[in-house]
């Protein structure tokens, strides 16, 4: 089969790959319709973390050609989102919901794993990761708003949820990134009522704006927490999201969060947390990469009644061949998040 | 009057300070009945955190004197106890459980206002920090608990709220000083189900396992968490305590929680957090000082009732004048903490 293969920062390829097959009877086997580069990706690409050469990519929906003889809860035929990671969802771990740590789960796209930008995956652990999605002859937008439900849309919300936003919050996004675009959308929809997006770039502040960010700060660094704390009678908000993950981000979110409140983290750590702050003000953290399997059913449902359109976060289109260029475009900030359409349903 | 005085690292004297009086209408001037050493205080003996030169204590329990004009909940003659914080408790901070960060609050004995290891105290928003003492002719054995929810039992209360136990949690505590010995007391209080307690010490494993704890792990380090994940079938607690504050706890208490569950710290930071670690893992993070005036008027109707009897934590007594040996045995850790009877109810 045809898949993106890593070789190196700055070296994405398409090339072949052996076509996956059934390995073991949890296994399944799903042909690739859409996918898409991660914000997680870039850092590979460019070179910020190591990635093994081999596959990447570990956002896609697909439909199921043939599962193992031990999974029921998906079928030949079936359209299903994949969450980045593959887990049981039955162990102590992910019960906790922390399926990155399930001790036989595992991400796609790590180089041996079969990733999502290529034509089809092995999907370990079938049956508990897969989640089908009802109905039939969706329309091209809700087949984008559930590609984002694979990660981003996810990612966005579990900054959200770990920020403990709740109904009536006054809450800020650090990062007008994919996963800050979608926390914002994740805010509103645990009943925010106020959202301060921090951006600088245009196309993102009217998403965010469309997404339902209420203020939108263009300043950095000091000047956004002294724009904040002004936003916020001197105390600042009830709960932050920090969807970068760099050092100045992570000081940013903290230093713009009301003593006793909650950063939610989900940038990929490049950063450490400023502890002796945090401690000082009774600022609490959760962080961590997102349980997408166990947000996905209720954000599905709301993506197919129409409540959210994450999948407004793609803003560049490319088919498998021109994956290259889906993540120059991102590398290179003329886009928001890059999708890559594979096949059709 | 007679008041400790901090002269510089190593150097408590037993001194003259003015005679506290009412400045504001909102002050009260409390006798001291019982002070007692914190484990922060040590920092500052030790020469490990600055401290200004003068007044310095901050938990105590008194019996009002006088109070101002615009104070109305409580009066002279009053048995209180004062949390280590005076807070307005009416701030968005306050409200929020951060007392610390009140804009118009501040802790006794940081050198200019009263510390509790002296004759009397002028105690600033008496109104809102004083807590007064239903009932009269307590024994000593409760004057000692009600002591303790000054700060230590309140802050292990609060290392057990961050950690969000709960009914059935299990769950360990990092740390066998006077904290983390409350915080094992807290736990039980929580309803864990199982508490591990690391600790070397004869005296302090027996009294934590009168406070409750079931198992006493003598490790540290790596050992500590091999023993904590073999007892945890392998994915380590629900909830765990870091009463310490060095590196070495904070990344033991990370090492030994369960993906996905909470940190609750409440030791003095003097290391930082293991962020990589903690983020790839889901582990949640609640820390700081404890909101005390928040926590005392249940932990008090506990004491009366004689459900908890946090004040054990105390095995050495002296006198005012006796402050400096008071210092010098939990210094040279010949006690877990140091009482001092300054006065008769």
């Amino acid at each position: 089969m045809r898949a993106a293969i890593f070789n190196g920062p700055r070296s994405i390829t398409v090339g072949e790959r052996p076509d996956p097959v059934i390995q073991s009877p949890t296994d399944a086997i799903v042909r690739v319709v859409l996918a898409c580069v991660c914000g997680s990706d870039l850092w590979y690409y460019r070179g910020d973390s190591r990635h093994e050469v081999g596959s990447i990519g570990h956002e896609f929906i697909g439909v199921v050609e043939a599962v193992g003889g031990e999974v029921t809860a998906v079928k030949a035929g079936d359209l299903v989102v994949a969450p980045f990671i593959f887990s049981d969802m039955s162990c102590p771990n992910c019960l906790n919901g922390s399926t990155i740590t399930c001790p036989v789960g595992g991400s796609f796209g790590n180089g041996l794993i079969d990733g999502g930008q290529g034509e089809a995956v092995r999907v370990p652990l079938a049956g508990s990761t897969l989640v089908p999605v009802p109905g039939e002859g969706h329309p091209d937008e809700v087949l984008k708003s559930l590609l984002a439900l694979s990660d981003v849309m996810s990612t966005g919300y579990h900054a959200a949820v770990s920020a403990r936003v709740r109904e009536g919050s006054v809450v800020a996004v650090v990062g007008d990134g994919a996963v800050g675009l979608s926390a914002v959308l994740a805010a509103g929809r645990l009943g925010a009522e106020r959202i301060i997006a921090l951006s600088r770039h245009p196309e993102r502040q009217r998403l965010a704006r469309d997404f339902g960010a209420t203020d939108i700060l263009e300043e950095r660094g000091e000047a956004a927490k002294e724009k904040v704390l002004e936003l916020t009678g001197g105390f600042g908000v009830d709960s932050s999201m920090e969807c970068v993950g760099t050092a100045e981000a992570i000081a940013t979110a903290f230093a713009i969060t009301k003593a006793g409140s909650t950063v939610g983290g989900v940038g990929l750590p490049h950063g450490g947390v400023p502890y002796e702050e945090v401690f000082f003000r009774n600022i609490g953290w959760g962080c961590g990469p997102a349980p997408a399997r166990i947000y996905i059913p209720a954000l599905m449902r709301d993506v197919l009644d129409g409540r959210i359109n994450p999948g407004r976060v793609f803003d560049f289109e490319t088919d498998l061949e021109g994956t290259p260029g889906a993540y120059a475009a991102m590398d290179e900030r003329r886009a928001i998040k890059s999708m890559i359409r594979v096949s059709s349903i």
